[in-house]
């Protein structure tokens, strides 16, 4: 017998199992599940009121409420497909993907409705708009309307290789893309996440990670289906993330390396507050060791890394802890902790090729591609087969990650392969050369870039920003390299910075600082 | 992008990710994983040659032996379909099987020879026959063809809705019927299993629940999906099984009841070399509250009841630990481990019905019949269209367990429908009276059953095991009862019986003590 594999069961059985639980918080709210999902089923009930019928697409641009939240039920359970908008866009960049999208209704946060505003002529498709938070002319009072409508509709029949939602990656270069998650995927990323990071309904999850950010990682479900509570923080900023830690006693969270850093480097006093076993998912760009150490030795947290991709719903290789790395210092076991991993149970076949397509030699060295292929695969590009058929035509997945694979089995990223710096005909990873920086006592973050060079073809360029009331010469910094690398891969040259340049994901936009158009600091 | 959902997936991971780790130990003989899917292999390809093909039915009957294991992965990866058969079953129930399930080679262990070649002229398709250990004229040997077999074989494509077991369960009064099995079936249950129970490759795992029952709760595949250890042995006696733990190290096993009720009771000098920390998944039936307070309080294993049927995969219910329980006392959270617990997050929509249809209320009282339609649910009888109707024509698998939902969400089974005893109209659950007496110190095992009677139509009958050296009269058991009981669940006799007849999996007859055909002891 089936029934399909969707997120939608998860509700099904915590609506059944959890009603008491507290499901949300936020600042003062306090929902169980009754009445979180008695909200959805009236947002559902709105929307196909409004004539949202499966297959439509609803947006929304919004930080980590609780309204957002429930859009990954009440639209989903309609047989509608959600498109959660990076709210750190250009109004260029949501025009271009409502229309891309072809939402008929975009629901937003109170901080968004100006700027939804400024683009109204761009988007004619949209039918309706939704005030999230706050209150506007020619916007629906979300409240408003679930205070006001019966929690009745029609339900659908859902397949699991349904559209549930379409997350669009911020493009370094080029237009955002659609990434179509499938009901399957999401679910396959949901359980794969529980199968690996055990969870129960103890758990106090809190929303560092947007949601928008591939649905925050699954975890708008996942949390959902094992009964735990979801704690919103708008603003997760170092102090809010701490003082919600203590406050609210979370004790799990999911984190970009950004965040990670912050709070690495947060102030001794709000690092004081923080309870021990906090247990940390980080993903979305390689974390440095030596952060992972800080936060591990210091703060007695748990990190475990996990790679993926948005277009893989997004995990696809989980750092699994081994009985052997218990017994190693904690820098060795922090530097293991900094690879990528081994693929997770039910992601799919994970590999690292060359280009005829080969595996790569487990020597922790030759460089491949990570491709993969599995459930957590997405079904393609939305309105978009040439990119869909270069990313996957060819029955895998092809991530754009330049990795190594290593004795043991584990896959390390080296570099997206168009950051790699090929010197003197050797590849040098700028991850690589970045992790060792960041080992030096005075640099808070450090991105290296390719520079052209006549003799060798290209040379490392390093752009560092220095903790604060932190200090170190340009020397200081070599010398230090070049006691932990080959002397090909120190960079050449070492300059200091403000701040990176990053995209809205928080990504560091290698493509600015290889053009000089950096925010260049005083130093 | 969709692959199929296939324990053989686990396989293919495994194969990658952990070649070097102990998969399988037996006696003084040690396999890792490399060697265990090279074995695996030699005989696909061998049982190929043979003219095995996608579809075709290999039958096993064999105790925990490794080259019983073997036939999980050999027989699936060619399409073909494994038929593991109960070796307690009588020599014309082989016959039944056999023919019925339509094998083309039957394997069995040397213990099992003779009685298979007394029912040849009975299994006529039968082509081949394979002695898994042990060697005998007419008999394959299956060591002497692993060994001389290369390991290549044709890979055909598999469908996740493809057959890859048929179970069949020991009827009580009718012709064991063969449940289908499907790969999303047993991916399904291994996977659900993982979610709750969390498992990693430090595990080591002991092989005391059959492999044939139900693909030993298929963890022939969840184990090798994690990379944990298969510890086999053959004879599960409480000295073997507490020696075995001690010198391999096993931490987790599965067992029937009849096994936890062999440990609680097995001998002081036993019980002093067994590990704390231990972890048991117990179900099959209903363990009692004594039998796992003895074990968690005394041992300081930590049990965890799992309910289902072979046709569920077979699990689709845990006895969730929440954080609420671990402030009871022991006795209390023993009643709670007692319990069936609450269907688990990805086996499917489990409910407790009456006959309308309609979920009986939350109360610990009214009994229903427990329902489930989901993942887990068989894909029907073999070559049995009305009994397959019979159990789940209308989209719901009927189990025909009766039970009752506490008002925490958690169902009890209360009894075997056709085992619930009316007396006076009122309905009395054999099993809440056998948990009574079974917290009697002198009791080991006891089972009740309704007799027929003029004035109440039925009244309790109970059987009672005493415990070696133990003594206590009929008045004694009546009144202890008679304290814990309303009186007309209290039993109007109580006979002193020797050993209770069971099914070959373990299960009590009733219907034979009904029949008066058991064999009453000397008190």
């Amino acid at each position: 017998m089936e029934i399909p594999l969707t997120p939608l069961d998860f509700a099904r059985r915590t609506r059944k199992l959890y009603p008491e639980r507290e499901a949300v918080v936020e600042g003062t709210l306090r929902l169980n599940y009754r009445q979180f999902f008695e909200r959805c089923d009236r947002w559902s009930a709105h929307l196909q009121r409004l004539g949202v019928r499966p297959g439509d697409r609803v947006a929304y641009i919004a930080p980590n409420v609780h309204a957002h939240l429930e859009g990954y039920y009440a639209v989903p359970q309609l047989g509608a497909v959600i498109v959660p908008i990076n709210y750190r866009l250009s109004e260029s960049d949501f025009a271009y993907i409502i229309e891309h999208s072809g939402a008929r209704v975009v629901c937003a946060h109170a901080d968004y409705l100006v700027a939804v505003d400024h683009i109204r002529s761009q988007i004619p498709g949209v039918e309706h708009f939704v005030a999230l938070t706050g209150q506007a002319p020619g916007w629906i009072d979300y409240e408003a309307a679930v205070a006001a409508t019966a929690a009745t509709y029609t339900k659908p029949e859902i397949k699991e290789s349904d559209l549930l939602s379409i997350n669009y990656t911020s493009g370094t270069t080029a237009r955002p893309k659609g990434v179509m998650i499938t009901h399957r995927n999401a679910w396959t990323n949901s359980v794969g996440t529980l199968v690996h990071i055990h969870m129960t309904c103890a758990e106090r999850y809190l929303w560092t990670l947007p949601m928008f950010h591939a649905n925050g990682w699954t975890f708008v479900w996942t949390v959902t289906a094992v009964g735990a509570a979801h704690i919103c923080l708008p603003k997760p900023d170092p102090r809010s993330v701490f003082e919600t830690i203590a406050a609210e006693k979370a004790n799990f969270l999911c984190a970009a390396p950004t965040i990670l850093i912050g709070i690495a480097n947060a102030p001794e006093e709000l690092r004081r507050q923080a309870p021990r076993g906090v247990r940390v998912i980080t993903a979305g760009a390689p974390p440095a060791a030596a952060t992972i150490e800080r936060i591990e030795g210091e703060l007695g947290w748990e990190i475990t890394q996990v790679y993926g991709l948005t277009e893989v719903s997004p995990f696809i290789s989980i750092c699994e802890p081994r009985p052997e790395h218990a017994q190693l210092p904690p820098h060795a076991r922090a530097e293991i902790k900094a690879r990528q991993g081994v693929e997770l149970l039910i992601s799919g076949d994970l590999r690292v090729v060359d280009e005829q397509k080969r595996d790569v030699p487990s020597d922790g060295q030759t460089l491949g591609e990570i491709v993969v292929r599995g459930n957590v695969v997405m079904a393609g590009y939305y309105r978009d087969p040439v990119n869909t058929d270069n990313a996957m035509g060819d029955g895998w997945f092809h991530s754009g990650d330049a990795a190594v694979v290593h004795p043991d089995g584990y896959v390390e990223i080296r570099d997206r392969f168009k950051d790699v710096i090929i010197s003197g005909g050797e590849n040098i990873s700028s991850i690589e050369v970045e992790g060792v920086l960041l080992r030096h006592p005075a640099v808070q973050e450090v991105a290296v870039v390719g520079v052209p060079d006549e003799k060798w073809g290209e040379t490392p360029l390093a752009f560092v920003v220095l903790k604060k009331g932190a200090a170190a010469t340009e020397d200081e910094l070599k010398q230090f390299a070049r006691e932990k690398l080959a002397r090909f891969k120190v960079p050449q040259s070492i300059r200091f910075i403000a701040e990176l340049p990053k995209t809205a994901t928080g990504k560091i936009q290698k493509y600015v600082l290889r053009g000089g158009r950096a925010n260049i600091g005083k130093q």
